[in-house]
């Protein structure tokens, strides 16, 4: 499996095309990283994002596998709304998937950046602190502000710890989201890594969240469904004013720290959840359903969107 | 794989033990059906539902498999409470797991019968008409009844068929439930036979049968997760009032008359899901897991439990 480096010198070499333009996000471990990123894509036909797009954001594509570094096929948040007024009128970033088509010259990249809720696993995910975590993402943050690209944060672990198990402090994820966007971040994916959140931590943690001055309008959550908790827990992230939702076609992911832990929610599964709770994505779940048993069946790994296969079963019949 | 009459043959010639009583779910498609379980039954250890039983009732068997007709997989109803003071003083039948071990000597045996709320469906199920299949259900119960045993009725594609498409009338399934219990059924089971329930469809649903005087406490609910939406309808039901889920452990099942169905919910998802909401099942989830990866592998097939793999995983780590 290619890495970012393989992944982000393909795009380059090779423009995609598509009739939406494409946002791609990319890892960066560190400084280091960043430099190399903005070195690589100097001059490209990926653009920065600029403020004139900002609140014409492209959609989201598919993940692309293997271009992160922690955890992996995290890369297609859905944003979704029940009522396109509820939409906060600044909706930042790349995940409104509902615009009018636009040409591919507008496609952009935005890097993402990890930090983790528990000391444990920051340890043997960044092997730093927490608090060293956050120092490191500051440059970081203020090199890519400078050359504005959008930078997305992650709070791994941040219903349930591999390490130091279920009961992690909503307070501590809600002051760690709080100081990623006080740097400047433009939204946190709050991040339930290994799959053990529940209806009630989920409601807990948003209510944390939101005491600690967080908008629910500069998150998203990112739910594994390792327990098979993932749908039940965006609904009540659904019903708190949470509208991006990150999710991988196929369910394809894991985390290389944490046993066991199966991908994200499967795109096809939370579509088919929002889209009958009247979500509007504007994303095809039947074409999304064709993607899934593609990259699984070219990845060779079990398709394992219950929903994809579902409907896939149902057009062939 | 044993057909009914294997299974309660094998089980009248060796009565299991089990420190708490077990009650069986036979599947009667006619009423010769009932006379031939009546047959085979008289005087063995498995007595009828008692009236002094009733309000200590035994709890659930994991299912056993292919003791059904229709579909398979369909006998592990569980009922939850998220507070024991809400439950009904009458809780019907044998599907409250909370009490004391009683000695294995009051096992019994229940029946149940299948309805459809589609014409289609209910012609290639059951081979006549919705009305056809009331008028057969009539002197079955009626003989049931006269033998203290306890009837369940199920009412097969509430919430989308396989040749009708997903839009089920929510009255005409009222209809036929309602129909059931004043025939004298102790419960039906509205059944999501194909998987298309939503959260705003199983809302609907509900709505339509409390409308017709249908009460939570004579209704389970019972979801296939073909779509993977089972654990989301099923907490719409929770908060509507219904306390009594069925599930497959490791989830089992499927439906031949339905292209591309899955199993029930697996058992150990809706318990990880009930408990995380407060329910109190009795039953251990850690068990639980272990029996589906048991029958799983003896039946050569996937374990469908995302919960139950995960909490091996957790367990064998």
């Amino acid at each position: 499996m290619a890495n970012s480096a393989e992944v982000l010198n393909e795009l380059l070499g090779h423009s995609p095309t598509a009739p939406n333009p494409i946002s791609y996000n990319f890892l960066v471990p560190n400084l280091k990283g960043l430099q190399n990123f903005l070195k690589a894509t100097e001059g490209s036909p990926f653009s920065p994002m600029k403020a004139s797009e900002e609140s014409h954001p492209p959609p989201t594509p598919p993940p692309s596998p293997g271009t992160e570094r922690g955890e992996t096929g995290e890369q297609a948040p859905i944003t979704s709304t029940q009522d396109p007024n509820e939409m906060p009128s600044d909706t930042s970033g790349v995940n409104n998937p509902v615009q009018p088509a636009k040409p591919t010259s507008s496609n952009s990249m935005e890097v993402s950046l990890f930090t983790a809720a528990t000391e444990a696993f920051s340890k043997a995910n960044t092997n730093c602190t927490i608090a060293e975590s956050l120092e490191r993402c500051k440059p970081i943050i203020s090199l890519a502000k400078s050359k504005n690209i959008r930078v997305r944060g992650y709070v791994s672990v941040a219903l349930g710890c591999p390490y130091e198990g279920p009961d992690v402090s909503p307070s501590k994820v809600a002051e760690i989201t709080a100081s990623l966007l006080e740097m400047g971040v433009d939204e946190v994916s709050v991040a339930d890594t290994t799959g053990m959140g529940t209806a009630p931590k989920t409601q807990e943690l948003l209510k944390a969240l939101f005491g600690a001055g967080v908008s629910a309008h500069d998150l998203a959550l990112h739910f594994h469904d390792t327990y098979g908790q993932a749908l039940v827990n965006a609904v009540v992230g659904l019903e708190q004013g949470i509208r991006t939702f990150d999710s991988s076609v196929g369910g394809l992911g894991g985390c290389p720290y944490s046993k066991g832990a199966t991908g994200n929610v499967a795109t096809e599964d939370l579509l088919h959840c929002m889209h009958s709770l009247g979500a509007k994505t504007d994303i095809n779940v039947e074409k999304m359903a064709e993607i899934g048993a593609w990259i699984s069946n070219a990845l060779g790994r079990p398709n394992d969107s219950r929903s994809g296969k579902a409907i896939l079963a149902r057009l062939s019949s």
